[in-house]
């Protein structure tokens, strides 16, 4: 038997954060490499700007949660000098991608980019309290506002007024952003935001006839039968569960937070594939043949996400039934996607569960689930007043 | 043992072609369904371009070299009717997506759009000669022939100048287009495109030092060591093969089919799966991690390409590794694409084979690549000498 916390600790510290600040460094450039092997070696140069904004987050967290770590303060400022010096445009829009010397490859048409550089440099204000860096969140974090009814701009290819479905990832991301820059902004604007966020993500993406959360409806919240419409994403409802979690306990809020436990047990058994294990990556909510062909895949954020959701929901409430998944979803996780020879955790394995591509990082993984959630699972259960542990 | 030919003739007619004619006219609102599950019913009703074309095209070119049959003929002219009425922006681009009235839902960012439209109504005016469809055909083209040096137009999201890389499809298609559209344009226009594609494909994608086709090269043509220029999708280099092929019968060229031939034979080794049989979609050609999380997925079109990519290969030289491979790609093709208690084939299987998606057609598979390739291979099969047989 052991204590959960301590697994999740030993492996953000001894095996995660090791992993990052030793392989994705870039120290003749600048910024972070994200695309390493199994091993570590770097089999890609490109920098994303989401995954620069991330790892920026990730370091400047740690030193503001953790302990204030040199090498830590150093491998964020590291991030925040590339990201500040090459990530936006003369707008101020964070492009999406970037060369590994800092030139722009692909424009600015995704909000998440500055989404996670908000993030990433409201942080590391934190833990290096200068107000350059607190001065680019904010105005980061102002120009999301302004583009969020249109995040895409000029690169969105809908025909506008035939079928105008929003998507769920903005409200659920600004859940989480409202509270990650709350040291920043007044408390009037961050208010205001939650109260909209948390309407949207409860209310109009979810669906309380299935229980299931909708990635996109129509701007009036009904359902929309088309592959958009019908698109199902366990991950995201998961993930966003423990973020409205979290802003149940800011607002003291005891109904929220046992909504969205209910919500997260009726996802997770919804997303559970009965047949192999783990999560399924996408599925219809009327059984109809997703778009994804990557649809029966299991991703690692998936799962730690999940149980960064399930640990909250247990250390909250005491739900058994959040409990028993917790269990069921960390031996899931830890005996596929953890690397039992080598450092950090793969990300994408094929519906049986095994190793589909054999990166640690890519153009989507990064520096920031794998820790994160360890961080987050870690913290929550050290809360519990009798240590969880394995059976 | 039996002939080949009757085996992809009677699939045709029997098992493919009818299942269209009966599951995908829209009988109220014009054009066709594609969206079709394993029997037949349609699962969803939005028009994708793409395949209203195809299928414009699939029956007119069955009328034109099978027989003209009159139900073949009106199913284009119902196809006809509702692409011309609802297909086009005002400037003559084709929109990429449909409701099922006709709406347009999706931009015309994307130039197939208006290849497969082109091919469409240039074979239905070949089987219905008025000159309304020949108009349309010709002004498409042109307008493709205008667009295709930035054929996404402002929905790029390409910074401009940083790593400007040229993409393979389009020179590809440009293959068979001409070739599909000789009947309505001037011989000089005919012979300059078809010169420039050949060059493009034959020497600028095509890399001698590794045999295989790259999907985006540099603009001069060299190495780009990123996700894209990495990118190898065998089923395309193997389509175009055929292209090529039919290019070097049009042009007497014995050395061009034998070039293609051997660049065949190395692509379709390269992409064979040894473990589990069937060709990849996509491979990295250093063996990285490709970004495509689909990349061990097994499509009907890659393997019903390659069909006739080796049955041309087989009938226009002989060569007895491509009769072999041929043998090897139909045995595995029928094994696990074909469903053998209903009409039509499935199109997406997961790396082992098994049916990943039950569907039959969907937004991008449709009346197209299945009877094509049946019709290309019983035509092609039927001019040797002797008739080829199955073990």
């Amino acid at each position: 038997m052991k204590d959960y916390t301590e697994l999740y600790k030993q492996e953000l510290l001894q095996h995660v954060v090791p992993f990052w600040l030793k392989h994705s460094k870039d120290e003749s450039c600048g910024g972070y490499f994200t695309c390493l092997d199994r091993w570590g070696n770097v089999f890609d140069t490109d920098k994303f700007v989401w995954l620069q904004g991330r790892e920026l987050w990730l370091f400047s967290m740690l030193c503001d949660k953790v302990e204030r770590r040199q090498e830590w303060l150093q491998m964020a400022g590291h991030g925040a000098k590339f990201l500040k010096k090459w990530g936006r445009d003369e707008q101020g829009n964070w492009y999406f991608s970037l060369t590994r010397s800092g030139k722009p490859l692909l424009q600015p048409y995704n909000i998440f980019s500055d989404c996670f550089a908000a993030m990433g440099f409201g942080t590391y204000y934190k833990v290096n309290p200068q107000e350059e860096w607190a001065q680019i969140a904010r105005d980061t974090f102002s120009n999301i506002l302004m583009r969020r009814q249109n995040p895409k701009g000029s690169y969105s290819k809908l025909y506008p007024g035939t079928r105008d479905l929003k998507n769920f990832s903005l409200p659920m991301i600004l859940c989480n952003l409202s509270l990650e820059l709350e040291h920043l902004l007044d408390k009037e604007t961050i208010d205001s935001l939650v109260e909209e966020v948390i309407h949207e993500v409860m209310e109009v993406f979810y669906q309380p006839e299935t229980g299931l959360i909708l990635e996109n409806v129509y701007s009036d919240g009904s359902f929309s039968d088309s592959f958009e419409g019908r698109l199902i994403n366990p991950g995201h409802g998961l993930e966003a569960m423990w973020f409205i979690m979290d802003l149940g306990v800011r607002r003291n809020d005891a109904a929220l937070i046992s909504k969205a436990v209910h919500i997260a047990l009726r996802i997770v058994e919804w997303g559970w594939d009965t047949e192999f294990g783990g999560l399924f990556y996408f599925r219809d909510i009327k059984g109809h043949p997703p778009q994804q062909l990557e649809w029966d895949q299991k991703l690692w954020w998936v799962h730690l996400e999940t149980l960064v959701c399930l640990a909250k929901a247990y250390e909250l409430t005491g739900n058994e039934n959040a409990q028993m998944w917790f269990r069921k979803v960390h031996d899931w996780s830890w005996n596929h996607f953890r690397d039992s020879q080598y450092d950090e955790w793969f990300g994408y394995l094929n519906r049986r569960g095994e190793v589909l591509l054999p990166l640690k990082g890519g153009k989507w993984k990064g520096c920031f689930h794998v820790p994160r959630a360890m961080f987050q699972v870690w913290k929550t259960l050290e809360k519990l007043p009798q240590a969880l542990e394995t059976k």
